[in-house]
């Protein structure tokens, strides 16, 4: 599991956290980065360690459009080269540091791990919802730093009958294994459609929509290689129009679910590998109900948030557990909710294996 | 010092400590264990680990007879066959985890580490004098978790003599090095006996059993294969009828000593490995004297916890200075009171030797 | 970096941590040691470590002129020797640890970590100025603890560039850098002069020294094989006769400043690696303002020690960053004022390199 996937972009860091002002540190795919913003508003992720003696050059400081040294003041541009050294006119040769593309859209900053000149922006996904004025965004900030590897993450995503276990007092109904999934995939997408027809509402859906009798209720999970997932999910009050559909153009139907006052929200899920053992969760939801109303951003905010920890949790002792048995590892037993996640696995291994 | 004993009885818990509502997470002997009792009482330990994606089934639920995992909802019963999968109706081959076998005796809940067929009860100490109603015990609630290996803690156990050293304060006193042991061994215990003749009571023997002036005291400490010891001291007002004895027999002699208003206690003490470098302590301590009286109890009991936790430091600063010379390793120098424990780490290494 | 030098005297403890009392525990150059005093005020540096079980005599206590164990009570004399045994009255061959050369002077603890028959006094380092009742001493006590190799800190004081940008808000100004520096060696020492003329106070040179206008200032540090570090750096109005000198007898001159009204300190630094990645810093300062003023005393420290701790930031971060990119070595690009330092460097590896 200790491989990545390079030409990839990856979410870095919210839009806010980079600033004109502080040097942010944050380690991706196990390299130390800094991302700092120049007085136009562009941003850079450089190597986080000053060619000289090796400080982080995020102790240093944003001057301008540069970042300067923290210890012996070294100034570098926002592509890594070095363009003053303090006491001296010549600059050594060599006196630069690596840099990595970097874009800003959907609010978040992505940077691209691999070649530069392969960097491609159709390989982001599509989250035009964190612009569309119809749906009120949330983000989830901090992101969170959880001690698993990436891709357990992704399995977490892809399976949604675990509402029913970690999630069961907040999204998740006893009921949800029940419901069979269709799996759909693209080249490099897998996509996960349950229906859960005519069943009580988990306890947020009854809070936030006001549902009290039974509701149809989907959920259309899509991941996208290497670690991104987009999740919809929605109701309609039991026998109100809901039609159970698997085909990913379906997809599109259930948004005029919306106009037939459907209650629904999706989750934006970027999962960025620190290290092999540590994962970064960027998370944001938007919704299609109460969009004006910053004390339901609040509340929705504060109870997604608490059953996202439920995951943390469980991804902390599900890597914990796999560390300490490493002295006698064991097959894993695959059960039929797992084949959504076991695509997207081989997808990304597939993909790791082209780059070498 | 990397190897140990399985085909012994390991304390695991206390008989409380396992019960109907919640798992119990415990490793030993580098096996993370959970534990738990069915509705007829009975006790499993299984493997900590759901054979399908390995989160600890210690974090999941008792329901009724089985084991829920937190996160799939998959059923395990008491001998670690899986006998549900939410949303399918077959259990997929294969899908069991270990199991080792219990015995709920003397309080403790044990553990057979190796091979279940050669679990044998007459192997575990006999240690009847829990389950004496003239006899008043308190358990040692909670187990310490010591930074050390295991036979550390046996070779303090079968050496008194550091009382006059690290329990001056309590239960030891100066003069205790100045008397000599007799050793005594069968095929898997070892006997260590000193008498203490005419010689002032420590400062716990004066406050709990009332004495001035000098007593005769006695140390009986017998250790078996793995590690399991038996500590059985007392006094006597001196010259009020004990009699120094070095023959095993006497230790019954010595019981007679409570009728004759002796002053006595037992410790009980069960060694667990948990890793190489970690150790589980369980310990109780039985007393003749005060038996109805909850003050002493609670005063009794904090005591004595005070004393062990002065032996948990020494034994994790005598580990962690094993450990940081490790680069440079040196001998050990004898001397004439590390008889008895050298008697028994040749036992034990016997032991293992004739299992491989 | 992971070998020292072991024919010379480190700074192991400051004069009144060693006392009659108790044992003081210390680690230097990846050997723990403990230290203590007998009744004749004599200090002994012995192996940490019972011969017998291995427990840290650091737990144990002085009682006269010997160090009793902890555990069991050995007792051992100021050279290591054991020379009694609890119980019996023989001490069995072979029981004894190691001892090492100790010096005490300039109210500093040197021992001398290799062979004892080369240890020499006048391998110390010369500072009559801890012991000069014109000079005003402040000991920096305890000693940092940085999590860093040694060398780092090596270059760190070699290079007082760095003051315009760590030091930018209390020792430091922006100009420092651009002013040159002068670099004179002799076999195991070197020294680094730099002169800052006609510019601003420092703000704690403003502070303390009352200066409002512009002054010349003297940077004047020199290293010595393998780890001290004389600092003498002080000031006069600019154009009040002080005189940049770039040769190493000037150093006497600028004494003859304190008579002239100038305003000066002393930095003396002893920095004495623990292990291959922490360090202990020893250091003094002495001044020639205010020397029978305890307010000054208090508030100087106070502020150099902010000062210090700035350094011991910068060093952490950047052994931090040496080790996370060690999966990735890099080339550290040189530039003009890391001369002295690298100097110094080639002058220790010599000295290493000549002992094996």
């Amino acid at each position: 599991m200790g491989m990545f996937l390079k030409n990839a972009w990856y979410a870095a860091a919210w839009d806010h956290e980079v600033t004109t002002d502080k040097p942010l540190a944050r380690t991706i795919l196990n390299e130390p980065l800094v991302l700092f913003r120049d007085t136009s508003g562009r941003i850079a992720a450089l190597e986080d360690r000053c060619c000289h003696r090796h400080l982080p050059l995020s102790k240093g400081k944003v001057i301008g459009d540069i970042l300067q040294c923290g210890y012996h003041g070294l100034e570098f541009d926002t592509l890594g080269v070095c363009v003053r050294v303090p006491g001296q006119t010549r600059v050594p040769p060599g006196s630069r540091i690596r840099s990595w593309p970097v874009l800003e859209r959907f609010q978040f900053i992505w940077v691209w791990m691999g070649d530069a000149d392969k960097a491609d922006e159709s390989l982001l996904p599509n989250w035009q919802v964190m612009e569309d004025s119809e749906w009120a965004v949330v983000k989830g900030d901090p992101p969170f730093r959880i001690p698993c590897h990436y891709e357990l993450f992704n399995d977490n995503l892809l399976d949604l009958s675990h509402l029913a276990y970690v999630h069961i007092n907040n999204i998740g109904t006893s009921t949800v294994p029940d419901f069979p999934i269709v799996t759909t995939k693209t080249e490099n997408t897998v996509r996960m459609i349950r229906w859960i027809m005519d069943s009580p509402p988990a306890p947020l859906y009854a809070r936030f929509g006001g549902f009290v009798d039974n509701i149809d209720r989907w959920q259309y999970a899509e991941a996208m290689v290497p670690s991104y997932n987009t999740v919809r999910v929605g109701c309609l009050p039991a026998g109100c129009g809901a039609q159970p559909g698997d085909h990913p153009d379906d997809f599109a139907v259930v948004s005029g679910g919306r106009d037939a006052q459907g209650f629904e929200f999706y989750n934006l899920n970027a999962i960025t590998p620190e290290t092999e053992n540590t994962t970064w969760y960027f998370y944001a939801h938007s919704r299609n109900f109460a969009q004006d109303d910053p004390n339901m951003d609040e509340e929705f905010s504060r109870e997604l948030r608490g059953a996202f920890q439920e995951d943390v949790d469980i991804l902390a002792a599900q890597q914990m557990n796999i560390d300490r048995h490493a002295h006698n590892p064991k097959e894993w037993i695959d059960i039929r909710v797992d084949g959504p996640g076991l695509a997207l696995r081989r997808m990304v291994a597939d993909a790791i294996a082209s780059e070498s």
